[in-house]
């Protein structure tokens, strides 16, 4: 069986998109046009499946966040799942990564791979290292799944844990790195994710990266994320998040198509660099 | 309007108990007498409300671990939106401590505080403190709620990261610490979490911990935390939460009556030792 890493290199090889659309959807900044006479649950899964049906083609994976979900207690969590279960019914060779943020460790680990990877269907989820190796352990069973652990990220504080400076010389998050790459990633399962917003950082956090890695980006478009930053990468075993870009590209009746309009931008600005 | 460390503070004082009540509530370990003839919802809801029934006399919060209920999908969910309402409304001076472990920021932290504190209608929540400040400043406005940080987790790999020793000198978890009570705890509202299985870093704790500061202490019982550490605390301003210790005191029948008897037993060895 092959791991997550290979499956999703397959597929941007075939397919030639970097693509994660972030399924950021807040039902209160959803179009009229979708909302009226509707369930709360019905508008947030009809505006899913619109934004999904017109970027397919350009997109490699989903990244639903499930907290814009939880906020709207069970109905917003209804609309998750019918979301992730219709993208892997509907587009199975996309994948869904669950922005999930998960931090648990061994037993309510074992927890949380039922909730993601066998009630939700996910394909790869996101989890904070902040308990050590025991974040992953119990994922060994899931080999054809990811875990993508946060080894620095894209929002402003995000350094004031992440590039403390140990007393071996080393930032913390190159020290995460190099646990991520070289201890925790047993199984190929263990991947790594990285802020497109710190380029000096994502250069950094590539360089200890190994060949059984494949990178997951955060931080293109509104939070100050450039394509031409992806420049520094050489080879292809990344994909890179955009969320507000893509789907609030408009606010109005052509919500869709302008999201099909920004993925199918991004997707080409980026191929170009790999031309 | 008082401030939760204030609140549960008070309740402490007429209650006369610490005692947190862990409900990770796993649907398979459920006994068969409640589970019988029952959807999944309602036996994970029937045997929370036969626990918090027996325990409420000795228990002055309860602490839900989210994943166990999102193993179980939507019915988990429905059955831990129960078990939170089922507490506020009938036993209204009961703690409800979402250990919900959530690791957002900014625009997705909104999204927390509407989910938990909102939705869930708990009164305090776990969090972790990867993404530096960017953490808790937007639950500024809950100011009668309360982030728990993890400054040191009670698992064994724990220390992995926390224990680092910074080019300052400092382990990672001090200087965590100091930066949660001084700079992150603007509004009153983010306190500290800290184990028992560990004394001397629960001690080490303690000590930077201020007078507005309120803590969580985890791992009581089968992962190892003793009574008897719990002496190191000088001023009552803690709870201590214990899971399987008390849910899972029996697996038969008389589940419910041995929760309650481990609940007041453990409030008992622990009020001994402020004699």
């Amino acid at each position: 069986m092959n791991t997550f890493a290979q499956n999703i290199t397959q597929q941007i090889a075939q397919k030639k998109s970097h693509i994660c659309v972030g399924l950021d959807t807040d039902y209160a900044k959803i179009p009229d046009i979708v909302k009226k006479n509707k369930s709360v649950e019905d508008a947030i899964f009809d505006f899913n499946k619109a934004i999904i049906d017109e970027t397919q083609a350009y997109a490699i994976a989903y990244k639903p966040n499930f907290v814009f979900y939880g906020a709207y207690g069970i109905e917003g969590l209804k609309a998750l799942m019918r979301t992730t279960h219709y993208i892997k019914d509907t587009y199975p060779e996309c994948m869904v990564i669950a922005e999930a943020k998960r931090s648990e460790m061994l037993i309510t680990a074992q927890m949380v791979g039922k909730e993601i990877f066998e009630k939700y269907r996910c394909d790869a989820m996101t989890a904070t290292p902040w308990f050590g190796q025991d974040t992953v352990e119990m994922y060994a069973p899931y080999t054809d799944k990811a875990i993508f652990i946060f080894c620095h990220d894209s929002n402003p504080s995000a350094g004031e844990l992440q590039d403390l400076t140990l007393a071996s010389g080393e930032l913390l998050y190159e020290h995460l790195t190099e646990l991520v790459v070289n201890r925790w990633n047993k199984n190929g399962n263990v991947l790594v994710e990285a802020p497109l917003t710190y380029p000096t950082i994502l250069k950094r956090i590539y360089e200890l990266c190994d060949d059984r890695q494949f990178l997951l980006i955060a931080g293109l478009g509104p939070q100050g994320g450039k394509v031409d930053d992806l420049k520094l990468l050489k080879k292809q075993n990344f994909v890179v998040n955009a969320s507000r870009a893509i789907i609030a590209a408009s606010t109005g009746d052509d919500f869709a198509q302008a999201a099909g309009q920004a993925a199918k931008k991004y997707r080409d600005e980026i191929n170009k660099l790999f031309c």
